[in-house]
């Protein structure tokens, strides 16, 4: 283990983090909440522990190995978030570290799940904070740094498809740290149109740029218990459906817009089957909430909000969706699995994955009456390596034994029923936020104790890094000398 | 297709059945309860259907390809379980077809599900027949069939593949037919033994042999609405908990220790794997009880017994265990997906591919930081075929997705909750019987619509076949003439 150069970009990423509480500390300003001193204490004390560690250790070794890429990203997404929840704590808002975890890991993974009861001591700066990890959890603070300081390694690529999700991040252009900086183009281009169409469909600047960024990294936090269902708006739930389904696309298709590259777009399967999933998902679901809502168009404005929502994993709401009939929430609950494309800011198993999982199955069953037929599986138009296609179904296996024994862990507690539990987990792995029962849309986690909260931190981080990252953490062989 | 073959091989079948029919007439007549002529016209209605085809049709070609394997295994469980249902509708204990085909499903697949909520007017015929279907069903009709016709034809290994549980059963003896003599020799000394005993422990003979017949198959049926509860003697729940940890272990074993080839015993990984898990599982599960039965002792007695049902996917029970606190069911839950291992008479996922698959993870996970190094998996000392283990992560996925795709259609007709559908689905594929909410120790599946139950019955047949055989049925290209 290269135990400098791993030191040298912890402490990057952290002043990264550091600097990302600028823009909170001006809001707070602004708005003069009485929060800025929580806000400067908490950047200052990342730089006093890092900025040392940044200017004198000077790894000579500048070769990041597969393994220590997975590991940097592990420990880093857990420091950063130890040290983001510092100002929750700090500010008083959150004063149990176990809550200011939660709620730091919720924001930098895009979960969107909150242990927050009281949003009416939620200030600007706080609350701009809170999105603000959405934000920059959504593309990636390791992205993010890479973005800032290209020349950090000589592999960065490592890391990059060690934080990005879905198995088939491909380089936009030929350098990581550029192909980085195109990704936060995009990002930003996108987020600020939301944030400006938002304020035109008469949200206030601030919401506007809690929501946007809540779209953006498809986290979900809001500033308000009821979440969408406050505005009571169809322009403003419309707006933000467009948005939640437009970041659950890859983002490499907007490089291509850009890059006129309609054959690229043309040729990209996931987005197919993205968009079949989000609009059949939307008609199906609008037809089940009919004896809901009696009016097609009522229903198809409740469903197509909650799909994209689910879908996106950014987890908004605009109605208690745990008061809907089975079926609608059973349909629901298999979104929540399956999530949006690769590449995007979304988590869930990716639909990349499920599409090639359900051409594996289907091969499995012409196997059983053509065995001695060689079958290749295709997509994108090439064939897919059998390695990848082995490595996919590990994947989808591992996921859901995560999910499940996060599910048991989280009921070690004895608190509430199985499928709140269940979805609890469920929900952490996917990185949605809302799940059913206590944990659906008008409840949250304010009520598990510590362990199940800090269960539900590993879970998320897990679903966000895409399982590897953290499970390598928890592998003793890495933290042995090598 | 060979149709001709698919035929003569599917008339084979059910003549077995009607013949399997036999025992409960005598029963019936014994008895004299009234039900003898519903069993007759049941019988004679199979072979008068059957016979003239076993007779009349000769194919020529006798070599069994696995296309027309699978479906055969496919498709004669279907018709199995369509004729075997006759008697519950022709004595009028069940007059709905769907309530009758579910119960002839549930007692052929050894689910042990049930839609009887009269348990008074279960006379001893019928109820004989209902818990030989277990019986029958356990080992495989197929393979009794073979036993008894071992020359049907060339190549019959297809078809104990296809039907036989778990992916890995090696043949004891170099001949099929000689093979499925052996497993039925020790199938009816077992369960013979578990009868004998039964009664010493101060059940009648009837009682004793239906539990022995449920037990032997890994079923569930009891003739008493409160399952084994009814009996609450400690003799009978501990040696039906010996029995049913016995039933889910590999036929296999059995013959090793007639063989006393000791060695192959110490060497079967899946057996140590079985065995952990069940002490595991009865141990954690009597801790997480201690709170509700007070004693240690208590505790073990219950945790026990629910532990064996589960795993063995017999699903008995001396509880409503439904009302057990959430980590507990939770526990339940893990070991419902999980079963019994390869080869033996039980459901679920096959402890076998469920240790690949965790070894498959930590492969994964080591090839993270060690992305250059080859390893191999190994299993009983050997290393394990690489397409082996790819088709068992692919069964992985597969297994889940028919659990979530059949708990949304279930969840269709909008009845009941996310738990009851959800594990309704996964208690049907897994061959277990109860399952938490409506569908708990204390219900049943008589409350859901004709559709539910129908679903309900592909879901018993796929868990029971292993899924590909019926996956097959649902394939076009194997109705296309070839």
């Amino acid at each position: 283990m290269n135990i400098l150069l791993v030191l040298r970009m912890l402490s990057s990423i952290l002043l990264v983090e550091s600097a990302s509480m600028v823009p909170s500390i001006i809001i707070s300003l602004i708005y003069r909440d009485g929060d800025t001193l929580p806000l400067v204490w908490s950047a200052l004390l990342i730089l006093v522990v890092f900025l040392p560690v940044f200017l004198f250790v000077k790894p000579k070794d500048r070769n990041l190995r597969g393994r220590e890429g997975f590991f940097v990203v592990g420990l880093s997404w857990l420091m950063m978030s130890i040290f983001g929840a510092l100002p929750f704590i700090f500010s008083g808002f959150l004063p149990h570290f176990s809550d200011a975890l939660f709620e730091a890991v919720s924001g930098f993974t895009t979960t969107g799940a909150t242990v927050v009861v009281h949003f009416d001591r939620l200030t600007h700066g706080i609350a701009f904070w809170r999105s603000f990890t959405h934000w920059v959890g959504g593309m990636g603070v390791l992205v993010l740094t890479l973005a800032l300081l290209p020349k950090l390694s000589d592999r960065t690529s490592h890391l990059v498809r060690a934080e990005s999700p879905g198995p088939s991040l491909s380089k936009i252009v030929p350098k990581m740290g550029d192909s980085a900086k195109i990704l936060y183009i995009i990002y930003i281009i996108l987020t600020f149109l939301e944030f400006i169409i938002l304020m035109l469909a008469g949200m206030s600047p601030f919401d506007a740029g809690i929501h946007a960024m809540g779209t953006a990294g498809t986290g979900g936090f809001s500033n308000y218990p009821d979440s969408i269902a406050h505005f009571g708006s169809v322009p403003i739930e419309v707006i933000m459906t467009v948005f939640m389904i437009l970041f659950g696309i890859n983002f490499s298709i907007y490089y291509f817009i850009y890059d006129r590259s309609w054959k690229d777009i043309r040729e990209n399967e996931e987005l197919r089957w993205y968009l079949c999933m989000v609009f059949g998902s939307i008609l199906l679901l609008s037809f089940l909430l009919l004896p809901v809502y009696h009016s097609f168009g009522t229903a198809l404005r409740y469903a197509s909000f909650q799909t994209a929502s689910i879908v996106s994993t950014s987890g908004f709401a605009t109605t208690d969706f745990d008061l809907w009939p089975v079926h609608a929430k059973m349909l629901l609950l298999l979104l929540t699995f399956i999530g949006s494309c690769a590449g995007s800011t979304a988590g869930g198993m990716k639909v990349i994955r499920v599409a090639i999982l359900t051409k594996q199955t289907r091969r499995e069953i012409r196997h059983t009456f053509q065995p001695r037929k060689v079958q290749t599986i295709r997509f994108d138009n090439r064939a897919v390596d059998e390695g990848m296609l082995h490595s996919i179904a590990v994947f989808g296996f591992t996921y859901v034994s995560i999910v499940l024994l996060g599910a048991f862990l989280i009921s070690l507690e004895g608190k509430y029923d199985l499928i709140t539990n269940f979805t609890a987990s469920l929900t952490c792995v996917s990185n949605v936020g809302p799940g059913f029962g206590a944990v659906g849309p008008a409840g949250g986690f304010s009520g598990y104790g510590p362990f199940a909260k800090l269960v539900s931190c590993f879970l998320m981080l897990a679903g966000r890094l895409e399982l590897f990252p953290m499970l390598v953490l928890l592998h003793p062989s890495v933290w042995k000398k090598s």
